[in-house]
C-alpha cells in the first residue's frame, strides 16, 4: 500500500486551491509524501490533463496514489472514482483524465466516493470537490482505509472512455494533438514516423514539412522538426524555439502525416 | 507546537525567491515540512494574498506555522512580525495580509522579530527579508525555540487592519473584489445571495445580469454565473469559461448586487 | 553525504516533466528530500539558470546535490557532468550553467555521467536527460554511491565555461544583464555602485537615469530605482512597478554605468 501521493490539477500556482488539498492531505495523513506531476495543467482541459498521466505515472514509485483535479464538471452528476490499477491507485473525477492510464496499467476495481464520512463535511461544497471529497480519499487511502471503506462498487466497463487514436486513412496515418508543452512542443497520439524521408503534415487544412531527426540539435533555427519524444509520441518542434506559432494548434486537434510507405505499414502492424 | 511550515507568496516560480527560503529552513530545521499555499500569489497585492491566506488557514493541521511574504514594503520602517492565535502561527509582514486570519482564529499575542540572532547575518539586506527574517523566525518557531526569544511583544491593537467590508446600502449589498482567481473567477467579500431569483451586479459603472447558480455545469456558454464559491464568499464565473473578461475588474474594486428582498435583510442579519 | 535535492529547471509547471523526474528520484531513494530552487527558469537561458543557481545555492545545507536541467543540448554531445565542490554536488549539462557556482564554492572533482548502469531504462531518450541520466545520478548520489560509480573523471579545465564579467572601462563600469525576475526587476553583473550622486545607465545604445537606494520604499512611484540586491548584484527596479518595461532588456545584453569618480575605483579593487 502507497504513501506517496503525486498530484495533477489544473488550479494553477497563483491560486490556493493546491495548497488546500495538500494542507487537507497532511491534516489526514501527516507522513504522506506530496509530489506535483503539474500543478497547473491547462484549465479545463481534459486531453492535456490525460496525457500528463499518460505520460508520468509509471514514472512513480508502484502503490503510488494519483489524485488527479482536471474537473470542468464539477458539482454535476459525474461521478467521483477511486480506481485500483495493477500497480497503482487513480483519484479523481470520472470525466476520462484518467482513463488512459488506468487502461494501460490493468483496471482491477473502481469505486464511486460515495461515503459521506470520508468527505470533508458536514456539507460539501459544490465547486471544490478537490477538498472536499478528492483530497481526503487520496488521504485516508494512504493510510490504508480499504477500498469499500471509501465508496461503492461500479462496472468498470461503465467509466467515460477517453481514448488516444491513430488510424491508418490510405496512406495517411492519422491521430490527434495530445499536448502542447510550455516550450510550444506538439506532442501528437502517432507513435510511428515513416522509416524514409521526412514527413508531410496536415493539421486544421495548412500542409507543413518537418525534419525527421532524434535530437533538436539536429534542427537549423526556425526550422519545423518531427521526433518520437521521451515518451514514445510522434512530436513537432522546433530546436530553441516555439513549433506551436507556427502550427497553431491546441489539443483535441485532427492531425495526419504523410510520406510513408508500404514498409512502414507491414512493420507497424 | 507545529513542525509543519506552509508559506505564501508573491515571488513566483520562475525566480529562486521560494527556493532560497525553503533551503534557509531546511539549513535550520531539517525536518519541516514545507507546503505552498501559493507560490505566486499576485505581485504586491495584498489584498489577494490576505484573501488566498484567509480562505485556506483552516485546512492545515493545528499548530501549522504560515509563513507569508507578500512584502511591497520591504526595508521601510513597517514591522516584521510573529502572531499566535488560537490554533496556528503566522509570520509576515505588518501590512494587513495577516490581518483577516488573524482576526478569524483570534489573536493570542503578537511580536515584532527584532532579535538579530535569528536573522540570517551578519547584516539583513534591504531587499529580501523572506530570506533574511521571515524564513529564519518560521525555521526556529518550528523548531519550538519560545516566542519571546524571537522577538518583543508589540500591542495587538496596533497590527495594520485589512477587514474585508460588506454592508447593506438601500436595497443594494456592497463589498470588494477580493480575488480574481486563474479561471477569471471573481471573488468578492459578499457573502449573502438573495433568496429570490437572480442579482444585478454593478461594477465599475457598468451592470450585469447574472444567473445564481449552485454550480458552475448550470451555466450556459458564456453565460455569466454567480454563487457562493467553495469559502463561502460569493462569486462570478462562467462554466467552463472566464469572468474576468467579461466584467474586467480587479482586487479592491468596490462591488454592489442588487435584486434583495426585505426577506434577505431579516434573514442575514 | 547529501539527503537533500534542490532541483532547478525550465520546463515549468504546467508541463509534467518536473513531477517525472521527481517520481524517479522518490524511486530510487524514497526518502530524498526534494526543494525546488525554480521549476521554470527562463526556457533554454543559461545565464537565467547560472543566475538563479549562483545565488541560491549557498541558502542551502552542505551536502545538498544541487540537480539542475536547462539543457537547450540535450541529445547532442555535450557532457553531462557530475561536479564535486567543497561544500556541494551538482549535476547537470556541461553548457555552463553550473560553472558560475562551481567555481565560487570550489571544484574537487568532475565526472562525466557515462555509466550506463545509472541510467533509466535500456535505451536513454534523446529528448528528456532530465528523466533518464541526471535524476538517477543525482538519486543515486543522494544514496552515497560512490563518484566513481556514476561516471569517468573528466579534466576540470575542459568544462565549458560561463562567467559572471565586470569590467572597468574609462570612467564606465560594464558587464551583462544577468536576469530579469517576474517583477521586473533587471540584476547585473556588476557588483559596486558609485560612492556618490547617482549613476547614469547605458544600455542598448539608450541612457537611463536612477535613483541610488536602499530599499524599494525610497523609490517614487514609476521612478528607476538601483541598488545592490540581496544577492550583492546591482539591480534596476521600480518601486511597486516594473523596471524592465522602462529599459527593455534582456539576459545577456551588456550594460554600462557611469557616474563613478576617482575614488569609487581605488575602494573597490
Amino acid at each position: 500500500m502507497g504513501r506517496e501521493i503525486a498530484i495533477l490539477t489544473d488550479f494553477g500556482t497563483g491560486d490556493n486551491y493546491n495548497g488546500v488539498m495538500t494542507g487537507i492531505i497532511r491534516k489526514i495523513n501527516r507522513e504522506a509524501t506530496i509530489t506535483y506531476i503539474s500543478s497547473e495543467s491547462k484549465p479545463f482541459n481534459i486531453y492535456a490533463g490525460a496525457y500528463l498521466l499518460y505520460t508520468s505515472f509509471q514514472s512513480f514509485r508502484k502503490g503510488t496514489i494519483f489524485l488527479v483535479v482536471i474537473d470542468p464538471g464539477v458539482g454535476t452528476n459525474r461521478r467521483a472514482l477511486l480506481v485500483r490499477t495493477r500497480h497503482y491507485y487513480f483519484v479523481g473525477p470520472d470525466n476520462g483524465v484518467l482513463y488512459p492510464s488506468i487502461q494501460k496499467d490493468g483496471l482491477l476495481a473502481a469505486y464511486e466516493l460515495t461515503n459521506p464520512h470520508i468527505h470533508l463535511g458536514p456539507q460539501i461544497s459544490s465547486t471544490f470537490h478537490g477538498r472536499d471529497v478528492f483530497a481526503p480519499a487520496a488521504a485516508f487511502k494512504s493510510l490504508g482505509v480499504p477500498d469499500s471503506s471509501l465508496g461503492s462498487p461500479v462496472d468498470p466497463f461503465s467509466l467515460l472512455r477517453l481514448e488516444f487514436t491513430e488510424e491508418q486513412r490510405g496512406d495517411l496515418r492519422c491521430g490527434v494533438v495530445l499536448f502542447v508543452d510550455h516550450f510550444g512542443n506538439v506532442a501528437t497520439s502517432i507513435t510511428h514516423l515513416p522509416e524514409l524521408g521526412d514527413p508531410i503534415i496536415s493539421i486544421n487544412g495548412v500542409q507543413h514539412k518537418a525534419k525527421k531527426v532524434r535530437t533538436f540539435g539536429e534542427g537549423l533555427p526556425g526550422e519545423l522538426i518531427i521526433y518520437k519524444n521521451s515518451y514514445d509520441f510522434v512530436e513537432l518542434g522546433i530546436n530553441k524555439g516555439n513549433a506551436n506559432k507556427v502550427i497553431d494548434t491546441r489539443e483535441g486537434e485532427s492531425i495526419c502525416l504523410g510520406g510513408y510507405t508500404q514498409g512502414d505499414f507491414s512493420r507497424s502492424t
